[in-house]
């Protein structure tokens, strides 16, 4: 029916338009011929060796007489590869007309029965066995509401709602219950304007810290008995307050984090995502388990918080991961002080406060914005912290993981997500343009500050060449600008120091690397915010990498087909292993690649960012992190402890369950 | 049919026994009637109140003509309860007499039919709804063999099996492929007998060590590439040779660490369950996981090993612990460095030589015996070794920590399970003859060196003397002796140090507090062996234990039960949570005691020690250990890395699954 309606389309605009029909379907062909009338500036084609029988219908005058085109397409199997194997799948669908014209069984009336009348019987016009998109993770979970931007009249909607808030003023202050009040010291300016003042900042001080963990050690007892479905319940309704939200945050990420349009709606999704998926787990993995046993015994186990957690989170998704943490260890139990970025506290700051309003006790959430030197250490060392998740660098993991081990007491938790170096590989079976589709969104997508970001592709060298020309096409496509426009691709990055940092790796690259492109940054951009060019450079070896770079620079490698198991190893042995992506026709390639490197997140045949809750649980090995994976099935276990109750139960007089058994 | 085969023994044994028959069951009154015969040296029974219309057929020359005794028990609630109940579940039972008799459809042909000819129509002796032992855990996991040391026959085969191996010499070593050679160092004694030398031994040096880890790091990939069905299908292999090879180990377990026999066969049947248990774990959890997602997309979390663990057990359970850590490392892909405990290497040392005769690789699992200080320095800085797993005191684990800590690289997990104040609280609904029994199993079984073991017993003071008095009665009839002998209680604790400081705690207590009981060490065994008598002392306060004895010594305090809160907050506040036990038939105490006290596993109405693997999941919180729980669900995934496997399966050239969708 598609492509009847596109068909009419095209035969409507004939005056601008030549079509060429290319349809093995002997009724489409009729309706064609139909809705064509007299009028002949068209074509049908006919793919050389199938389908003769119906276009020997088509040329002539006592036929359709009609023109039809043979054609046969033409060139090397990896052009052709995947056009073949598009053509078995259709042809081989029982739903195809060249199948089902060969079915003695099949009536003709249902062969060429009009699709339209079809559709009108239909009870329901949306497919019953796709889901919609908010059912596409079942029963159990509910997906979050996205934001089609690619609709004219939502994005004018969307725009409608969030201009105002982004001229909004915001704040940002210590959350902590009987803490003294102090008045805002500093200002906090957008990373896309320095001149653009977003809102006040209130820093918390070590006296601060020290009130927050002893609210949090005293209201432990209480939440942590609360029980899972209480507190699943309130993790709902604050995915659903962020949804009802979702301008307000969404306007935030734009102006205190720098994020695109597109970015923000997906960081509001992640938030959201994260609150439905654990507190569906927490209802599935972290109710009681009975276990089996003797008669006569009732054996159980019952997972518990642990007690206060500090929850340190960064600036790249400062309310998705931020919210992913601190829902994560309320929901298993704990209290959670949350220490936020220091360059996105603003938006902290909001999702704590909406946070307090659907129904979490005050002293159960608090939030301690300010100098992560003072607060991490402060609250690190405290004993009474029983849980710390961490994101952020693995030199700052480091740090608190040898501050635990210094104070005294229990040894605690310490989850911590870290930093990469991203590798792709791309074989010369790959589809060109595919590849750097995904590689500009991979290295270049939220200005490459993600932890999942591409750093390092490596190329094939029988199609390096082609794919790092397409590839420098596209780049001249990408607009550097101000995130609140839908068509700007890249933002600034967060801050001067991150700026500084980029901008001198890309002069020492320059030195000792081949400059592929550079994308040109409008000069009142780069005057007022903190932009950096996405970069590609060409790289003799991989050693002139010496760290993670983290913004839009991506290096580039050749490799021969022979050096793969180099490759590999030297992937493994960088000591990271966050993300890698392959690119790759071959299934024994992608089987070898996908054992064989040592990653948390490996991507076949797409991009290898934007990894969505409980469908790519994230988080890596080695120096990238120590597990387990966010948004995964093992996440919430390692938040809890664990309590076994075994109840003799004949104590109180008999064994009840052997006297109630049946006796056959 | 068991009633009436007892009454048939008593019967013919009125020479010495005058028996009494209470039962409401017509047909063994019947039954009884007939088998006394003319002999009327028997009575029957009748409870005030109930079976009124059955008695009256009995007293008198034209009834039965016997003697029936009216009887009603008589005394406070707490020596009645348990009987009422046990009465009521009798009685409420559907199979009893009383009950069917009030059933008009029940044919009396029924009610009277002969037990002994329904026994043999069924159609299996063994009742259907009760599992074999060896089925008690369903079908995919196999129960651990047992054996039954009640039975005089099963007993003596054991003996003459183990007598032979008792006078063994074995010997340890380092189990290093490619070390050097070494002449064996030293001589180890039983600690039941210190003139008995049973083995030589040659400890690990630095060279071992080094060697070591750089196999283990050769080694790892292709044991985590041979995938978990077949490293499953080896532990249940090693799980088997440990059963059929039990009376070797029953015999080191008791020479060397000085287990009584009892404790002998529990300590392998624990170590065949872990490898039962985690084979099963690993097959149902570390599978991979398919996760939900849009179309188009193959979504997979693929679990895999870590790299070289370090395993470092204790000498309490020198097979048990020490064959858990080991095989759960190794099934879920990691390679195992196991470091014994110096006191119990002989048996780690055959249980290694075992895992390589079933098919384990000489370099996937290697042994280090030695000085732990050296051995464990060693391996735990280096940045090789990716997890450690260790058993032992909280101090040691706080180094490991700090040594891991301190060196560069990635954040590895650290399983500690250390030690424990394990509390009993009885308040004075329990059931005291329950309580002594209880009471003596904790606090002295295996010498008092468990993990779990009673520390501190809490009884309120309304019972408190009466069950003082019980225990003191129970603890005369101990025997502290040569755990070869079946009537041994309790053997030698494992060496002179831990003997020594045990002493010294005694010595002060008799100053500090009361001496209840101390039961004699004969005092052949006491020149011999290291030997602690069974103490049990009363004090005036928790605080007068500064820390945990590892020994057979039981401290009681009185508390009023008013003060349980309190107790429960003192508990509490040690820092430690291993176990707790609590008898008491009141269910809101029970509830509120499982609830608030903080510690990994709780005992109601039994002893506190023996948790079985996968049915009591062992470990505790806090200052007692990290967990996850050993023998639980949430063990194996700690011993893992995650990796999410994200494929475009569209990339081929479409979306086959859309395409081959049911329309309807």
């Amino acid at each position: 029916m598609s492509y009847l309606v596109c068909a009419q389309k095209l035969l409507a605009s004939r005056d601008h338009i030549f079509p060429q029909f290319a349809t093995h379907n002997a009724r489409t062909l009729a309706s064609i011929d139909v809705m064509a009338g007299e009028n002949a500036d068209y074509e049908f084609q006919c793919l050389h060796g199938m389908g003769r029988p119906l276009y020997d219908q088509i040329v002539g005058k006592n036929k359709l007489n009609r023109v039809c085109r043979i054609y046969a397409p033409v060139g090397h199997h990896e052009d052709l590869l995947a056009y073949l194997v598009r053509r078995l799948l259709e042809n081989g669908a029982n739903t195809s007309f060249v199948n089902r014209i060969t079915d003695e069984s099949q009536p003709i009336e249902d062969l060429v029965r009009d699709p339209l009348s079809r559709a009108r019987e239909l009870s329901s016009k949306a497919h019953p066995h796709i889901p919609l998109p908010v059912d596409l993770y079942g029963k159990d979970r509910k997906n979050s509401r996205g934001v089609n931007l690619t609709d004219h009249h939502t994005l004018h909607d969307l725009h409608q709602k969030i201009s105002p808030l982004l001229e909004c003023s915001y704040d940002s202050r210590p959350l902590v219950p009987e803490a003294l009040c102090r008045q805002p010291e500093k200002l906090v300016r957008s990373p896309m304007n320095h001149h653009h003042v977003i809102g006040q900042q209130i820093d918390a001080d070590e006296h601060d810290c020290q009130k927050a963990v002893e609210n949090a050690t005293t209201a432990f007892v209480e939440w942590d008995q609360k029980g899972i479905n209480y507190r699943a319940a309130l993790l709902r309704r604050f995915g659903e307050a962020l949804e009802s939200a979702m301008p307000a945050f969404i306007a935030l990420a734009i102006i205190e984090a720098g994020k695109t349009i597109a970015d923000a709606v997906a960081e509001v999704r992640e938030a959201v995502d994260f609150c439905y998926y654990y507190a569906d787990q927490a209802e599935k993995h972290l109710a009681p388990i009975i276990l089996p046993g003797p008669t006569g015994e009732s054996n159980q186990l019952v997972l518990h918080g642990r007690g206060p957690f500090l929850c340190i989170s960064p600036w790249n998704f400062p309310l998705a991961i931020f919210t992913g943490q601190v829902v994560a260890a309320l929901v298993a139990g704990n209290t959670v002080i949350a220490k936020p970025a220091e360059a996105t506290s603003l938006i902290a700051t909001k999702a704590v406060r909406l946070m307090h309003t659907v129904g979490f006790p005050e002293k159960v959430i608090q939030l301690l914005p300010g100098r992560g030197s003072l607060i991490g250490h402060v609250l690190a060392s405290d004993e009474r912290i029983k849980g710390i998740m961490f994101t952020g660098s693995t030199q700052v993991a480091k740090t608190i993981q040898r501050t635990i081990a210094a104070r005294d007491g229990e040894i605690i938790p310490l989850i911590a997500e870290t930093g990469g170096q991203n590798i792709m590989i791309v074989d010369s079976s790959a589809l060109p343009e595919q590849v750097v589709a995904d590689v500009v969104d991979s290295a270049f997508g939220s200005a490459g500050q993600r932890c999942s970001a591409l750093r390092v592709l490596y190329l094939q060298e029988d199609v390096a060449d082609k794919i790092i020309t397409m590839l420098m096409g596209a780049m001249k496509e990408l607009r550097v600008g101000d995130p609140c426009h839908i068509a700007t691709d890249v933002g600034p990055v967060i801050h001067a120091a991150a700026q500084a940092g980029l901008l001198a790796h890309i002069e020492r690259m320059k030195q000792e690397a081949t400059l592929l492109y550079e994308v040109s940054v409008p000069d009142d951009h780069a005057s007022r915010g903190t932009f950096v060019p996405p970069t590609a450079f060409e790289l003799e070896n991989i050693q002139q990498l010496t760290e993670e770079q983290f913004g839009p620079i991506l290096h580039i490698l050749r490799f021969k087909e022979s050096d793969l198991e180099k490759i590999i190893e030297e992937i493994n042995s960088t000591g990271y292993g966050l993300t890698f992506g392959a690119h790759s026709r071959i299934s024994q390639m992608i089987d070898t690649l996908c054992k064989k490197v040592r990653v948390g997140n490996v991507y076949i045949n797409r991009n290898m960012i934007g990894a969505v809750v409980g469908v790519q649980p994230f988080g890596g090995e080695g120096l990238s992190g120590t597990g387990p994976k966010a948004g995964g099935p093992h996440y919430l276990p390692r938040l809890c402890a664990e309590k076994t109750i075994s109840i003799n139960t004949t104590a109180t007089g008999g064994n009840a369950t052997l006297l109630s058994l049946p006796e056959d």
